[in-house]
């Protein structure tokens, strides 16, 4: 039976076998008025089913405002199942099935989305990342080793000309990636056809000098059509990768521009927070990446181990675990790694996560290295070698004193 | 000066002065790190400012987990700027900017976008709602009360020839407006093209006997290029409206489509209460809305008074006049009622609102009136003639007695 599988936390005043029917019924044939025609075959056929209801804990204070009824509320993993009948291969609709009102339910005092389950054949329809983890080392030349990566900073306000200046600067100190801040898109001080041009000829020449070509995401994220001018952009001027803001374009529009299939697209979740950081609210990483590599999205943002934001490791272990899995759903996704990382965390995430498929992203652990740029590169290079070599911090360090210097500025 | 100004309310544990910073550096260029040919007038230009704060109570408990400091927690309302010149007149780095990464920052415990101002010429850039409030009119050709509109039940599971059929009766019934249901878009069963098939020629029949024309609108949410193809059919076939699951497609791929132009857009905002239940996390409903008349939505869902989700009349309330509010960002929404409405609630949403420039939803109070669904009808546009008399719930069922069907049935 071809159904998807959506897994929920929720919280309610009512018995959760009450309340997960009331979800069920909500979104699909459960509000049926008598209507000519109808069957109780064809209510089988479109009706969502409970599949499993697990009990938690009870709790006395109401996570979210508005629920109705009295009383304590019990907490619950509740999974529910569609026909991939009623919505196709629509994302957009996939989305209002599985969400939708469902969070505006006076029936729940708390509600996130905790992970989907596809049929095995679902993806097909789906080109899904066109190039994932290996095809961006193989655009990169990068073997054996977390992408080393950067953000441009200041976020906004540098020129072309600057912007090529730092990407200049950072090339030679032998970054593998770099990317705009999702700031910075096509505003009148740096117009995103210069930017490129300013750029890629920076690039290209160090490519012919080296032979080590640095994959640079540009900021692509616009209304529909400057978006598919901004990409038809990059491909011109033989640039490889493309940044989407995918909270703020949204999914329809993402996924047209990820069907190009050109570029690498890299994922920029900025206004995560927003779906994510209340506990009993949203929606959780395993069933946002899901979505997106559907969408095809090649690389997306997962934080970092000790980040500068609020997640905790935990949930960023979770989120490389979910890129990396092997789901029904095309390739794996290349986890970007970022937030306050400067190397002194790579032990601690190779440990946790036992793999060197990342992009890993620092800004001041490459720029202000107190020994220049050149050495904030290497530095994370020999942090992620020590890691691989089982080392943990102070292992790492005491083989390779040259670390020292980014503990000592860092840590 | 053409900036925009975004309020928020906050929670942190720091002074507010100090957090509000921290939110302006975070989305400007604030992590300035040395750049060659940084100056202090190019910061001054692109830098995020911090107009306005004003404390308001202290709470010991964190609304959101994951912040950063010790004791209590102040919450502040924040007013902050930027140039337009930041992101010029592409929304979805707006979005970014005035949103974006900001929930993450663990300086807050709660964060919430509660309202845009924008400058006087900035709408210029973008045309807006095609048709709003009096487009709306003129294509249904009601004048001087509510649209009433009711949505196709059940949500999902029906044929072609089952819609048309029932839009035929509720046609018949004297319907202004239907739509389909979130949940239906194109699926096996129903087909998108052979149900605007079905239907426009049950509607035009009705027109042609009639001279009324009902509004449907078909739920076009879809993959980018079927929204094209769905579009394209409804245009073809006569129809004179798109519905659109706002949040299920995105700000890019929803503009696209209301920038065609040839179309009412009805905007369904299912997936909204993930982003607003939480008092401190999110979106408000005025900034909300803005954002969507900029892309050019015609129609947006505001719940209704009493109505069977979380939320409370107050914001009710506050999101209809949101809706109509004269702002120097196109044409006016038309509010839609919806959620649970039967009529009852028209004296108090006309009290409270003092307009009937709102497309008013029932389901049940159309369908399963009592007399059917003829005097459904009647009894809604009934309901609304005595809220615009000034009549309060019992004055008006003590003098159109033929309300007290729908009040023995629904209240």
């Amino acid at each position: 039976m071809d159904r998807v599988v959506a897994h929920y936390l929720v919280e309610t005043p009512r018995d959760p076998a009450d309340a997960a029917a009331s979800l069920a019924g909500e979104q699909s044939s459960g509000t049926f008025v008598a209507v000519p025609g109808e069957t109780a075959e064809l209510k089988q056929r479109f009706a969502a089913r409970v599949e499993e209801i697990t009990g938690l804990e009870t709790v006395d204070s109401p996570s979210l405002p508005g629920h109705r009824g009295e009383g304590s509320l019990q907490r619950a993993r509740v999974s529910v199942s569609w026909s991939t009948e009623n919505f196709g291969h629509n994302l957009p609709t996939l989305v209002s099935t599985v969400q939708g009102n469902l969070y505006e339910l006076a029936q729940f005092s708390g509600l996130k989305l905790l992970d989907l389950d596809f049929p095995d054949d679902f993806a097909a329809a789906f080109r899904g990342p066109a190039f994932g983890i290996d095809g961006c080392r193989e655009l990169t030349g990068v073997h054996g080793r977390p992408l080393i990566g950067t953000i441009m900073k200041p976020s906004i306000g540098m020129s072309p000309a600057q912007t090529a200046e730092l990407a200049g600067t950072l090339a030679a100190a032998g970054i593998d990636f770099i990317k705009d801040d999702e700031l910075m898109a096509n505003p009148p001080h740096s117009p995103f056809d210069e930017r490129v041009d300013a750029v890629m000829q920076v690039l290209d020449e160090h490519a012919q000098r080296s032979g080590k070509r640095v994959m640079y995401a540009f900021n692509v994220s616009d209304e529909l059509d400057a978006m598919q001018r901004h990409y038809d952009k990059v491909v011109a001027s033989g640039g490889c990768c493309a940044m989407i803001s995918l909270n703020s374009v949204g999914l329809a529009g993402a996924k047209k521009i990820c069907d190009r299939g050109e570029l690498a697209i890299h994922g920029h979740r900025n206004g995560w927070g927003m779906l994510n950081r209340h506990p009993l609210l949203g929606i959780e990483f395993p069933a946002y990446q899901k979505l997106w590599r559907l969408a095809g999205v090649d690389q997306l943002h997962v934080n970092g181990i000790a980040n500068k934001f609020w997640e905790d490791d935990d949930s960023v272990v979770r989120s490389i675990g979910s890129c990396l899995a092997a789901e029904p759903l095309g390739r794996p996704l290349l986890p970007v790694v970022s937030s306050g990382q400067w190397g002194g965390q790579a032990p601690e995430t190779f440990r946790r996560t036992g793999t060197v498929d990342l992009l890993y992203m620092a800004g001041g652990g490459i720029m202000a290295h107190p020994e220049g740029p050149a050495a904030g590169v290497r530095s994370l290079q020999t942090w992620w070698q020590a890691a691989v070599e089982g080392l943990d911090f102070d292992a790492a360090t005491a083989r390779y004193p040259e670390l020292l210097a980014s503990v000592e500025k860092f840590a």
